[in-house]
């Protein structure tokens, strides 16, 4: 194996062919279920979803890499310059929710792309065998809107969601994520390629980077969390003639707790996020009392203690809400964890290629879900985040600047060079996958 | 035209054998749609309301009634002794809520088909020709959960409601009316048969009769209704990243609105009902923030200055709401009306009837909506109630005893047999229709 040089070390900035490459690059990605008002509506496995990994494929194929699917159809673009050698694996997720904005996740991978196309030039130009491959990577169903659990893809590669649980998810049409993938040629055989470490660019979701005027977010962790399903139960009545007295309205109840979820939230200010994104009502009947409504109420937080509060906060509430509202609720925790730190060293290195190539940076928490935080778990992970304008996200009108899309592509460049280079070893010294 | 003898007015009990078949014909009606709660599925025009329209096409048919359908789909079972004389109307509607109780407008269709069956007995025994001929009516679309709005077929009857809008609504998957009537065979011509008069039995979905110990409602008016179309506009956000004081959350302020809905009926206990049963929301993803949320807000109310108030305070709250959960609210008035009499003459025949037949009776209003609203507006109607055990409707326990349903079956059958010979003609002496 040849060891790297010194100049496989240099932050080179990006020409601006390279950069006009990408942003012609982003556009055309962008076209992919694209709404009228500017953004992008591809689910995991929809139509559009499917066209673009097939647009993806062949850009990848076009640049030398060897496209191939795992057995949750994560699609690799594979590096593979130093054979039986573990890879640096590096992207994001391409699917959106519904009527959503074209930045988040689908930047992420084109980033990676681009910065995986850069760096084989550059190896080949050196004559330079890196110690680890670069595989370059699009998470099946990260959103997970229309498949829960959301980090589809990543969970089932880190080991974290079995497959079978994942294949029966199924829609609200009832279509399993089985039958959705079995039709697109995207479900492959095996794990997948072998990791070293992993680098994802996002954008941040968030406001804080625009507010502070950076350009790179080092993400030094995740926020806690704790993620409820709930089913409120009431009694079918009529909504005309029972009397206020005997019904047992499901829908109020529900209406009770999505209120003092955000009535939580502000007794914590800026450190506590709370949310209720996802609400079902049965029978749905205009003149029908609610006997059944199901939902889905978050709880983000920057601060353990405090996310333990709002629990048991949360937990009196529900007691209180049956009795007010005379209904049951029905409660589980589907995910629960604490802040959750990136890798130090990982940091460390960001900040070091940041700072080389001049870009005004500073550390970051996430409060959103990535499969970085899947990937982390098992090999040295690198997670950077761009501003978002006025931390817009979700929506059609989410936006990063093209400045901060190449600052961004620049820095990963060169963490995915570093890395690629076995500076972030496994904390054992070995590779965990 | 022969006119009535006495014998005609004369109000008999049921036989014993008369009571065992309408039990009977009510347990086959019960299984069309049947659910394993004891409780029916029959939305309009689905699978299980077609079975059972075809079988009480059979049990008229079989009685010696011609079946005909007209324009809306509405079925009905001519019993003309004297052709070209206008009919008296009796019946109710045989679809239900999703989930729902068996008694709920089908008990209505078949006391009126057997209270039609036995007064042609007695007419052909007695060799007598009534001035007015009857037709029992299975009212299409009473529901609405459906296709909205309810009470479709008889507003179609009586011209409330354009045939061409009743054709147009489609249900959630996107099938209109016409499209779900086309196959079904019941789609006729024509306005259906003249009305004279009409008569409806329901069970009364309350418990006022129960808690008075009375077995017959005579409903003298329906209560006051206004019926709001509401549209939450907020702005998809993430879930989790967005900070709270830039969310626009339109679950959060229809949440708000539901459990001010709840609070404005507890201000004028007993006299206001009011109701959110039907709530939609978009995108309905996990970890998006709603955009929008559509829902449906009804107050019901016993007194028309009361409902004045409630809705002034309401008003006001939609834009307190819009202000604290930074949404906008878009809504609109689908129905509105006061306080709504049948004719004092019409329920004075009923209280003789149920008087002479020794039936513990007494004025009741009607909450709930019900086909004889719409008639009463052409013609001179009469509404009775009987008991609905602890109130339960629109729900699978739904409960009415057999002496219950066989007394309000003998009343209603002596309303008609007094109704087809003219003893309630409109008030200005002609048929209106």
């Amino acid at each position: 194996m040849t060891t790297h040089t010194d100049a496989g070390f240099d932050a080179v900035a990006t020409t601006a062919e390279a950069a006009a490459d990408f942003l012609r690059d982003f556009a055309t990605m962008s076209e992919f279920g694209a709404t009228p008002n500017g953004g992008v509506d591809r689910q995991a496995a929809s139509e559009a979803d499917v066209a673009q990994r097939r647009w993806l494929a062949q850009l990848l194929e076009s640049r030398g890499l060897r496209v191939e699917y795992d057995r949750i159809g994560n699609q690799f673009g594979l590096l593979e310059l130093n054979p039986g050698a573990p890879y640096v694996i590096v992207g994001s997720h391409m699917d959106s929710q519904p009527t959503a904005g074209r930045f988040d996740g689908a930047y992420g991978v084109l980033a990676g792309a681009h910065a995986a196309f850069r760096l084989a030039e550059e190896w080949a130009a050196d004559g330079i065998i890196p110690p680890c491959n670069v595989a370059v990577v699009n998470w099946f169903n990260e959103e997970g809107s229309r498949f829960a659990p959301s980090m589809m893809g990543s969970s089932v590669y880190t080991g974290a969601l079995p497959l079978e649980q994942a294949f029966a998810t199924t829609d609200r049409a009832g279509v399993s994520v089985a039958e959705a993938l079995a039709p697109t040629g995207f479900l492959g055989h095996g794990d997948g390629p072998r990791a070293a470490s992993c680098a994802e660019i996002h954008i941040e979701q968030g406001r804080l980077l625009e507010n502070a005027g950076t350009t790179i977010g080092l993400v030094s962790a995740s926020w806690a969390a704790s993620k409820y399903v709930v089913t409120v139960e009431g009694a079918q009545a009529h909504s005309g003639a029972t009397v206020m007295e005997d019904r047992q309205d499901a829908l109020y109840g529900a209406a009770l707790l999505v209120v003092f979820a955000r009535e939580l939230a502000d007794r914590f200010p800026g450190v506590l996020h709370t949310a209720v994104g996802q609400l079902d009502v049965y029978p749905n009947s205009p003149v029908v009392v609610a006997s059944e409504v199901k939902l889905l109420l978050d709880l983000r937080c920057a601060d353990e203690t405090i996310l333990a509060e709002a629990n048991a906060l949360l937990r009196e509430r529900f007691i209180e809400i049956e009795r007010q509202a005379r209904v049951g609720i029905r409660q589980s925790l589907s995910h629960a964890w604490g802040i959750n730190p990136y890798q130090p060293e990982g940091v460390e290195l960001a900040r070091a290629s940041a700072a080389k190539l001049g870009h005004a940076h500073g550390d970051i928490l996430t409060v959103a879900g990535h499969d970085s935080i899947n990937m982390k778990e098992i090999v040295p992970t690198v997670m950077l985040f761009v501003p978002s304008v006025d931390g817009i996200s979700h929506n059609e009108g989410e936006y990063t600047r093209d400045d901060d899309l190449l600052a961004g592509l620049e820095v990963l460049t060169d963490v995915v060079r570093r890395l690629a280079h076995g500076e972030l070893p496994a904390t054992d010294g070995t590779v965990r996958r």
